[in-house]
């Protein structure tokens, strides 16, 4: 049976990508495609593969009225996204999201909202596989090696800093290591900022620059030798294998998961 | 109660580091130490440290006879090894052993051997903590992201490649990964060896350049991105911890271990 | 004035982004695109742009009677690139190749061609203004620091190795550096190939994995230090300022150049 | 004839470094050590050497009084060092000073009594090879690749923050460089710091961790590439040669130099 998918944002760089994994993949349906600024254009010739029979709408609304997807795929701003989740559960449709944001708050009533009507969702800042292993590793390695920074590479025109996944990661560590609070207490920054983003003992570092897609290194120190896990992503197609293996793992558990590596295999 | 050792080449660079990591531990005693070239000598002044009670002794022989130690560190080389370990069993001295190249059936004859004495035995290619997690994650790695590269780099002395480790590694991945050839099947060397060390369907590669003690790294790659995981050692002493840690663990299991991550909590 | 240029292989890859390129700026003029397989489609379309009044014709020989080139980009393959820049020289056309494989024959002739003809040209393993600096400074380093190793990554179905990126920069360090057979004379391999490919005393290592475009890593060693240059790139797209900066260049000079290094300010 | 060498901070980690090296060179001599803790003890034996007729004194006013140095050496802290070149420039002796953070005001002073006293002397924050061909390449790519970071790696212990020598290729690749605030106008930091620290529109990121000696790495984007060059450094050791090469070099010119790399040949 195929699973009917409904892509939000569907005229964005990261929908264009979810659009094509749709039609390319014989187990799913692509049902609706939602983007403001190209409704009424149709949603294969959105992405330069042949026409389909679904035509681009304009609103997540039209698109429940009009077809009964099984579940949502939404890589839009996070200040949507919350809202489109909602919207979503409420109609019976499984949100994956790939934004981030979101309060505990939110997250719980989403979970609630998924309880409530026994479908799944996912919300997942990143969808790669060798993102999700990096941060795992990270993870267990803080357990022997407690001395650690992390240093990630975006695109230059990036808003945010740190990145998402970096913020995760330090989550992660933070969880295994044991407390410390590294480096000399006495240091001194002679331009300020030098040493990073503190947080929770160690530091994070975010460098922009143009012809750089999206890279992580996790460095742990210690005893004449450093450990370094280091994920480099290169375009946008490579989260898809990701996507997919959410789509279709989404159809068979209820509530609300955060973060793609619970639903590893 | 303190654990009695005995260090076999005491005056080699690893010996060396170990007989200071042994006189450092008040839980550790050193009852032994032995350099067929340094026979005479005291074995805290071999190391620059202050005069000890033990005079460095030329065989292992002369070892045993002199004193009951618990367990025997060895770092000298393989065709000695073996034997080492043997006589060192038969006195119902634990050897924890820092040199690869044993055959299987000498590994089996050193662990029925270590069963009839009941006492723990130990053969590490590495004692590093960083390189063992390095390994490890390799290994999981491989079940996700089946297509992978080792790059070793050692010292531009170094007389065997590939490396221990990098070899221990592969062995590693190809236990998880699924079977694949890598690379075009028509690919051709212009230049001979320029595609690395085949095994099981992927490549090694050994780098060897003054001013680099040892490193490697494990590189993953698939749809759009590349994980890669890399372990850099700077200095002998950073083993230590690793030794240490063996010499206190093997008084408390029977039988021979082969690889520190066993032993790991 | 524009210049007009004539795109071969206008169907592959690199045929294809710079088929865009040359619609993207004003000061070039798309005159003629060959492709044996996408004859009669409009050129503009063929890369996902609006339609042009070029028609894709079957064959340089169509090309060159159908339109009066200024110059001809030609990423095919070595076979035919020889050939196709003989040809369009004698129609006073000058070529720009980016691929490699001629033989100092090949060359000189070329060369005798384009002087006989007064017109420029040019072949270049690499458009890579980064490529390019990379290898300036291996072969700068190499004077200093003569202990080297190259490791090169590319796509896992790449056919040749060591790629051509890498043999040009060996070739540049093997002019610096001091003669020198690196590495330990009794050295062996356990694995055959694992110590790469030799050239003039080093080596150089080719990795092949999915998910890596084009790298090149330039390692060299010694007293206690190690120095990198790396050059990562991403996608065709980043050679175009290259061969948009090699169309304009060889309009102002006469003979063969070998080498994008030559025509940087 | 044989070099004069003073070596002031004589019992500090880069000191013994330099004793050593003096003691290992034929070409020089060294009459003088200075250590205000370690006064009387045995020069060669301060350094785990055979006993030399060097006796290290505590003060540079001994030193002078008691040997006449052609050269001295001094890796001891900025704030002595300054008063130690004066000094020593008095007595007639050329200063080959290791540390950082001089005034341009002691700078041109220094350089003013270099001239007077008609000797050479040199500051320098590096005395690496490898470093000194980092901030020149660094320095050169800034021209044609104008995006870039710097990011530094020290041991958690080191004190200042950016490091001298990341200071130094800032200000090299700041004089090159069109000017350019890198970066979305419009990014914010969510934990504060994640950025770096700003120096004239790029930044630096500081790394200190355990088992870390001194490591740099200069990245530049643009264009689908990126271009780095590294260098690390695993030992004080690392820095002898060019200390070595200083001490001859400094007997060959008049006036104080600033920077290795401007005596190199």
């Amino acid at each position: 049976m195929t699973i009917k998918v409904a892509v939000i944002g569907a005229s964005g760089r990261m929908g264009k990508e979810v659009v094509k994994m749709v039609l390319n993949d014989e187990a799913l349906q692509l049902v609706a495609a939602v983007s403001p600024s190209q409704a009424g254009v149709d949603a294969g010739e959105l992405v330069g593969m042949k026409a389909t029979e679904v035509t681009v709408v304009a609103s997540l609304e039209e698109a429940i009225n009009r077809a009964q997807a099984d579940v949502m795929v939404d890589f839009t701003v996070p200040d949507l996204a919350y809202e489109h989740a909602k919207r979503a559960i409420e109609a019976g449709i499984r949100p994956i999201m790939g934004t981030t944001g979101y309060t505990p708050e939110q997250i719980a009533e989403l979970d609630q909202l998924c309880q409530e009507h026994r479908i799944g969702g996912l919300i997942a800042p990143n969808f790669s596989i060798g993102a999700i292993l990096m941060m795992k590793f990270a993870q267990e390695a803080a357990k022997y090696m407690p001395h650690v920074e992390i240093i990630e590479y975006h695109g230059d025109q990036k808003l945010d800093a740190p990145s998402g996944t970096s913020i995760k990661t330090a989550e992660l560590i933070a969880q295994t290591r044991q407390e410390l609070r590294q480096g000399n207490p006495a240091e001194k920054e002679t331009i300020e900022g030098a040493r990073g983003g503190y947080y929770e003992g160690f530091r994070i570092h975010s460098v922009r620059l143009p012809g750089v897609f999206a890279q992580q290194e996790v460095i742990f120190g210690g005893n004449g030798q450093t450990l370094k896990i280091r994920h480099d992503s290169y375009d946008r197609a490579g989260y898809m294998p990701g996507v997919n293996h959410a789509v279709k793992k989404v159809m068979g558990y209820t509530g609300l998961v955060y973060g793609f590596e619970h639903i590893m295999d």
